[in-house]
């Protein structure tokens, strides 16, 4: 079932053309998870040759997304994030976990956590939350 | 003076992979101000044929990091952003308006508002409020 | 008109056991707007003699809450809050001032400032932002 | 250890005018961990019988702020939080449980989860996450 999640949400995000241009992907997703990750390259980073805050944002936008989406559906908007950066990003990847911490009917709220890998090593970059809320129903924009 | 902030945070932005391939310029930088734009492109939107909300989670970063940097001086971090998505975005261009709210001799807080101008109507698509740090000192990462 | 909100959200407030405890009044409603008072008393301090950031988180809710409220209807929640503290309260009064920044059908994004008002001069001492929900349809606490 | 940390944080509630009207007390502190509880009386409550949020963001506020002042030492301000509102709280008493995420040598940045105790059984009612600054060196404000 996991695999169908997953299979699922790799063809949205096959279907959306910013996903494409960051080279983002859908590692994993199943009923109240999400993973995605970024190979990072040159056109990811700030002037001083550090990961671009928007690169990080990006990826708690989309994490928090899916999450929320495994348990409220497909339909679903972002309503609000928020992200702490913990550290500067230099490394091979970027990986966006993300988990749902409570679901309603009609919104889930969502953490996720942001690692990067540099020769291996995760460390922890950036901490996020947000509400995810079912489509159809007013306010938000869709990710 | 504007013209000579604007100047400089117009090198700042080109000196960005990231800003780049997005397409984003800096159109005003004043002290305790600052505007950002994106024409928007078809590989700026999700699967809805909407702007992808990571795409408006790196404006909001940027622009409260240049409005932040604009009275805290260029070497700074973001420590954190939060922004809620008001209502979906089409259009030919999102614009990025920052500004300080208050700033002491280490952090700044600073709000924006991100529009989206469709056929020369502006409309509010999302808000944002976030703490941008003089660097040097620790924490967060660098937009 | 106002005066008439501004009736109805006293009502709402003397029904609060809460707000009676902290010594808060609505000085304020009308569509779209709210402001909130609190007289500072020692009991509104931490250890140091300043005003506990709980009183003030206490005051961006509820600005935020009855912002949300005079455009959404006096049935509300809110479903999250977002609040910088800007520098340390000592003073008389707080006053707390909160609007509406966009209102669908379902939700409303509210910001406030909160100021601290210290033999008459006001300063700003916290900034918010937050999602008020029309209620019947789900999540989120009630203020 | 963790019983003088403990002690230490219990002293500091003690002498915090605005806990004792609240009747808050802490819990647990340990390096990177802090617990507080609230046993809940009619006064935290709003017009409809449920927990004021205004009671659950002075948690939130308080828990973090300890979380950070574990790690940071004593002397510490807290910059900004978040908090999402999961499900009106009704119950015996509150229980908030913050812990450290990451830490820098100035900043903290820290989760934490409200539950509500009712008759024996714990449910999740917020989800917070903030920062937390070693004082003495400028902004924001101290709980």
């Amino acid at each position: 079932m996991a695999e169908d999640y997953t299979e699922l949400g790799q063809q949205v995000m096959a279907a959306q053309p910013f996903t494409r241009l960051l080279g983002a992907h859908l590692t994993h997703l199943s009923p109240g998870k999400a993973e995605l990750e970024i190979p990072l390259r040159l056109e990811h980073n700030q002037q001083h040759g550090l990961v671009h805050g928007g690169v990080i944002s990006y990826l708690v936008d989309d994490v928090l997304t899916f999450a929320g989406g495994s348990v409220l559906g497909p339909d679903v908007l972002t309503l609000e994030i928020k992200l702490n950066y913990l550290r500067p990003a230099v490394g091979e990847r970027l990986v966006a976990r993300g988990w749902v911490v409570s679901a309603g009917r009609r919104n889930a709220v969502c953490r996720c956590d942001v690692l990067v890998v540099n020769e291996g090593v995760e460390t922890l970059c950036a901490a996020g939350q947000g509400t995810i809320a079912r489509r159809g129903d007013g306010d938000g924009t869709a990710s």
